[in-house]
């Protein structure tokens, strides 16, 4: 619990409505996406501006009391989950597309604006926002900002960060900076807004960003290839690459994640296929059509028995939004799903997923895997229930061997979902020691009383609040 | 000079063939590309690989003596004058490509790999690297990414950081970390990888690289587009952009400069337009000869009295090859050339480019402008003589007011040659005291003995060397 006169600053900067601390506020805010993991704020606190985020983490560095930025929490990682209290923060009022720069291709938003007003903000004058998160039509792109949000696109487009230009940062003594700008050049000191882009909340709060933007594509096209075995779907992936053509996406579907989806969807997808390739390319119309074509003889080549192409819009939009569901239609088998993001180079997928099967077998536990083949950013999915605490111990076990495999394979313990609570154990491992303590002396010098969302990526280094009874 | 026995020290390490410190050596490493700055170190000192280079920045961070990590030394920012004394590391031994991936479309390389190996390599395999520095004929990979160089193709396909996967990194304990991997995703920690590129040596020593390439595009188009006035060209390139054409080049070049460059280079540009723009696009064969229709139509819509498209590769190689000789053409007119590179978003560049023209008019100077258009870095260049004290004391000026002027447009002091020394005391003006001081707490935090690069984008916060007899 906040104490009197912290609460009362409080609602001093961002009036009495913005600050909520019944039982039933604390308890929406005390967990996010990620299955297993809750702990409750002292206070939910929603400021109306720049200044007012500026004004609460100044009261708040002085108590040291945690901050937790929040958006939509469709997070997987435990990131945006209060493990040390203190008050969440979030952004409902700053949702404004402050500007859409036609000539810089750029568009100016705070950090509350929803992922998918932007992607629709830019269609509306034919620019393309090319990350698209699992999540983006819930979250909010401070999150996708502070989290390095992937997605489907990944392959030829690259992630959240590619698009970041410059940002509007609270710091965690309060100082409002700018970083970047309206610049495809910027090398004036230390790349301030790319440490800031995936740093997961912990050196700051994110306020607004500018955007990059890029022509819409001018077409594009949806194809799946079926196979009776997953080498041969990964090895077409390589086929696609060797031959130079970059799918503006390319995706792995495994036979457990079809038929769910499937279930889930009903719009006829092949169950009877082992393995499932979903692949889109976008362009110019003629380098479409050379591309598809070349795809669907690759797949073929390769041991495809079937090559789907989209005839229409309508059948391809369903087929990348049936993608899409995989995890809401997993869920709906178990209890608790646990997603992960395990990832390795593009030529390592087909090992990846024969090690993860492995893995499965020998705990007994059902792990379905599909993902982003083009970057080698693999989903395997646990679908268990978290109150079988034997199973739960088996679950972690597993996927502490899946993420040992990822690193062996010149990958990494997550490609897109963050560090947060549930990777925390594990970030040694692609870090190293000396990696990790690097991390931790940029964190001790820009946070120093570890204030900002303490408990994620790495253990908070010192805790002591003033403000917070307990 | 260095101390007897650190002297001793460093040549156990890497055989006294590696450590100069005779007068000659040190005098050629006194200064790098910048006018007017030099200082000598104490010695040269080449590491074999990179456990020497560990071994050595172990010694320098016991006896607190600076390092400068050092390429070609072809910065335009006095990035490696060792004005502080100390080392300077060169990277003679290690230029080795380590390895192309073409599953995975990476190439490895060591630090001390000339840029243009690195096209070349990749362009053997059908594969290409977008960046080129003006200087990558000689310059180094190290030196680019501590720079984050850019070069003729920022606009379309990004800068140096934008195709750096993952870094080996010497830090200034000592110890040697791996950041990032093949991986088009990876979100575990801090992005240190981004953090050291454009870090200018300043936070350590990059022994390696891991770097994207993507697939080579099918063919080149080259044109000139000639105007009577600089305000038609400036909108033309609004006008490509408007049209959602974002073409590979789009350079611009003032009249002085033409007529200089074809002094130089002898292949009939013309001299007779006041400004004109070079521009090429890349692609597959149908979208370029289509987006070369319909910008030379946009060229010509703003006022461009002719489009002059080449007619061969080799008419085209000349055309860009002239415009890289531009800083080197310009040097022969007077004995200092200053080349500055602030800049702005696209849609300021004819603001930008009148302003010069009206500082220069105003304190009497001969500042002749070229630049990259499409992504607003511009280069100011003037001309004059170090050795003329008075007028030296006006270009400073001049350039005061010209990054004032950036900056005040949504601009950068520096788009692509870094802070160094040269921009130091400017560099307040973009990242702000608040920018400024955070950025100086990560060095603190990663470089307590200030013995990296120091002197450089900001103030050194100690250097009592214990290793260095003055």
């Amino acid at each position: 619990m906040l104490k009197r006169d912290v609460r009362e600053k409080l609602i001093a900067i961002v009036g009495e409505e913005n600050v909520e601390d019944n039982n039933a506020s604390l308890l929406a805010y005390s967990y996010d996406s990620t299955a297993r993991y809750q702990a409750l704020p002292d206070a939910m606190v929603a400021p109306r501006n720049k200044h007012e985020v500026a004004a609460v983490v100044k009261v708040c560095n002085e108590h040291r009391i945690p901050i937790v930025p929040r958006g939509s929490g469709t997070n997987l990682c435990a990131g945006t989950t209060p493990s040390e209290g203190g008050i969440v923060l979030i952004f409902k009022h700053m949702r404004k597309i402050l500007e859409i720069d036609e000539e810089n291709l750029t568009i100016t938003v705070q950090s509350g604006v929803y992922t998918k007003d932007i992607l629709e903000a830019a269609q509306q004058v034919g620019l393309f926002y090319p990350p698209d998160p699992g999540s983006m039509h819930i979250s909010q792109i401070g999150g996708n900002i502070s989290e390095n949000s992937g997605g489907l696109r990944g392959l030829k487009y690259g992630v959240t960060r590619d698009y970041v230009l410059g940002l509007e940062i609270v710091l965690p003594n309060g100082e409002i900076i700018q970083t970047g700008g309206k610049l495809a050049k910027d090398v004036a000191g230390y790349d301030l807004t790319r440490l800031y882009v995936g740093a997961e909340g912990t050196l700051g709060v994110i306020t607004e960003a500018i955007l990059k933007l890029i022509p819409q594509p001018e077409t594009k096209q949806t194809m799946l290839a079926l196979y009776h075995d997953l080498e041969a779907a990964a090895e077409s992936v390589s086929a696609i690459i060797a031959n130079r053509i970059i799918p503006a996406t390319l995706e792995f579907l495994d036979q457990a994640t079809v038929q769910v989806v499937e279930d889930y969807a009903k719009i006829g997808l092949p169950t009877e296929a082992k393995a499932v390739l979903l692949i889109e390319q976008d362009g110019a119309a003629e380098v479409v059509a050379r591309d598809m074509e070349k795809i669907a003889t690759l797949c073929r080549d390769n041991r495809a028995f079937d090559v789907q192409v989209a005839q229409t819009n309508e059948e391809a939009e369903q087929l990348t939004a049936a993608r899409r569901t995989a995890l809401s239609a997993l869920s709906r088998l178990k209890p608790t799903t646990i997603l992960e993001d395990a990832t390795v180079p593009r030529s390592k997928i087909a090992k990846m997923v024969k090690a993860i099967g492995e893995i499965a077998e020998k705990y007994q536990l059902t792990i379905c895997t599909f993902g982003h083949a083009g970057d080698g950013n693999l989903h395997p999915t646990c679908l268990t229930d978290a109150r079988n605490e034997q199973e739960i111990e088996l679950v972690e076990k597993a996927f502490a061997e899946i993420f040992e495999k990822a690193v062996e394979l010149g990958g990494t313990i997550t490609g897109e979902h963050g560090v947060g609570m549930m990777k925390l154990p594990y970030l040694h491992l692609k870090a190293g020691e000396h990696g990790l303590e690097a991390m931790r002396s940029i964190k001790k010098a820009l946070d120093p009383n570890a204030i900002m969302n303490p408990g994620k990526m790495f253990d908070p280094h010192t805790k002591q609040s003033t403000g917070v009874e307990k």
